[in-house]
């Protein structure tokens, strides 16, 4: 039996981040005709490598596509990135899905998909998390906000990224999920990293305590993951302490405008905050270790 | 073939709160003979009726004991059951092993090991993690301060309670992993129970959002399993709140005379002190949540 060819859309690709451009392979790796366009070309090479049309303005990557994806860095990039005059709304076609999947405001995507709906074009925030490995790996979870049709139309594309893939609401909800997400992990962050503070202030061996409280209600990811990195002195990013602070600052702020005070993340922030003031900006969250423990390397 | 008969020693109960309960009826599971002391005896009566002996004192209890085991409630009562004129160390038999599994502090524990040592009974400390849960099925994690002799003689009573069983040092390291295991809760449960406060604020479905941060890099066993609980309006416990602020208390004090400053642990005493304010002292500690969310049932 010979499947049926299904001719899969094309895709507009904006971005060449480390996520980014092992998001891209994997939608090529999937079938999709992919043209990428970035701010710095170097960094698509190995993505004009696998195939990809080079792009050399926004309206050149998505004039033709049927969705664009886009992951870039602060919401001051997705701004201009979608609403500039020489940006995706302006140059996408009616019937288009834009798909930001970079981690910013929920306002401004709700401001976005507006923008676009009155153009005749569907927007989804699509932020993800599984970091550099699940990108890699198209292991990702993709959290979804916008119109169900948009979703449904956009699914099989998502999933050649992501594993977990799930419709939270509206235009907005992908990046409000997300930033649950954070908000969990800045404070587990901080009980992972006094747990370990504690433990070689007390004698103990940090490696034989993990045996003990690892598996337990102790137990969550950062503890098994990012705990060992810190044992061994290893304070590289996986995921860098100043992105991490772009989202908690989104969440706090978020948070605010719901008469919400979250005390937890609060203080979070301003930990992360002193990390970057210990010349931490660049490396992986679990240098907060290095706001806790005054003997810290 | 016949295995040859290992006549198993005799053990000493104290105590039979909810844990205690559950451990001693998986002791006597594993073939010990069982003599059982408590300050209330109605609450030994399954213990009794699955075949241990009543001791109306502790000397009763602990006089032809080979291990004594105790799980009470706060170290005062420790420090009373063990160094107290009609406590466990003056009429246990040298050469005993006295475990001691309540939650309690690391220096207690020492001069308890000393005190022993004194008399040629060996102690250890060696607090749990798991919960009812854990206790009933035999899968508690055991943490274990003490000498490798006294850990090598109690572990295969140990291995009758719980599945990981660790030596971390000398007298006082299993209290103070325990501290670890508390210290990374702490915080773990304020990131969770504000997220999902967070979720509801921005009109998510929390569960709907559980679906997507429940298996990334926010994953925990309390977002898990408590984060759904309170979901459901479901503020029982699990462990009781007045218990968890008495191990945050221990910690902090360990902390202090350490020289260590718990940011994270401190503000988790102020949140859950607030919801014993709000009368949830016998609440499970999902009712964190409480003094989170304004709009909290």
């Amino acid at each position: 039996m010979t499947e049926p060819t299904v001719e899969l859309g094309k895709v507009g690709f904006i971005g060449s981040g480390v996520m980014g451009r092992s998001m891209a392979l994997n939608v090529m790796s999937a079938g999709y005709p992919l043209v990428v366009h970035t701010r710095t070309p170097s960094k698509a090479a190995d993505v004009l490598q696998a195939g990809a049309s080079w792009a050399p303005t926004i309206a050149d990557a998505v004039a033709d596509a049927d969705f664009v994806v886009s992951i870039v860095g602060f919401p001051s990039d997705v701004r201009e990135v979608y609403l500039a005059p020489d940006g995706v709304l302006a140059h996408a076609r009616p019937g288009a899905v834009a798909i930001d999947m970079t981690t910013s405001e929920p306002a401004l995507a709700q401001e976005i998909a507006a923008a676009a709906g009155a153009r005749g074009i569907e927007a989804l925030d699509a932020p993800v998390s599984g970091g550099d490995v699940g990108a890699r790996d198209g292991t990702l979870s993709i959290m979804v906000g916008g119109s169900a049709d948009a979703f449904a139309a956009a699914l099989p594309l998502l999933e050649s990224m992501g594993r977990t893939i799930v419709l939270q609401g509206p235009a907005g909800s992908g990046q409000h999920t997300k930033m649950c997400n954070q908000i969990v992990i800045a404070s587990n962050m901080m009980g992972v990293m006094e747990a370990l503070a504690y433990a070689r202030h007390a004698g103990l061996d940090p490696r034989t305590v993990l045996e003990s409280i690892g598996a337990g209600a102790a137990g969550s990811w950062s503890l098994s993951n990012l705990y060992p990195r810190v044992v061994d002195g290893d304070y590289g990013p996986g995921f860098f302490v100043e992105h991490f602070l772009k989202d908690i600052h989104i969440a706090l702020a978020e948070a605010d405008a719901m008469g919400l005070e979250l005390n937890g993340l609060e203080l979070a922030e301003e930990m992360y905050s002193q990390v970057v003031e210990l010349g931490g900006a660049r490396q992986g969250t679990q240098a907060l270790y290095r706001a806790i423990d005054p003997d810290a390397p």
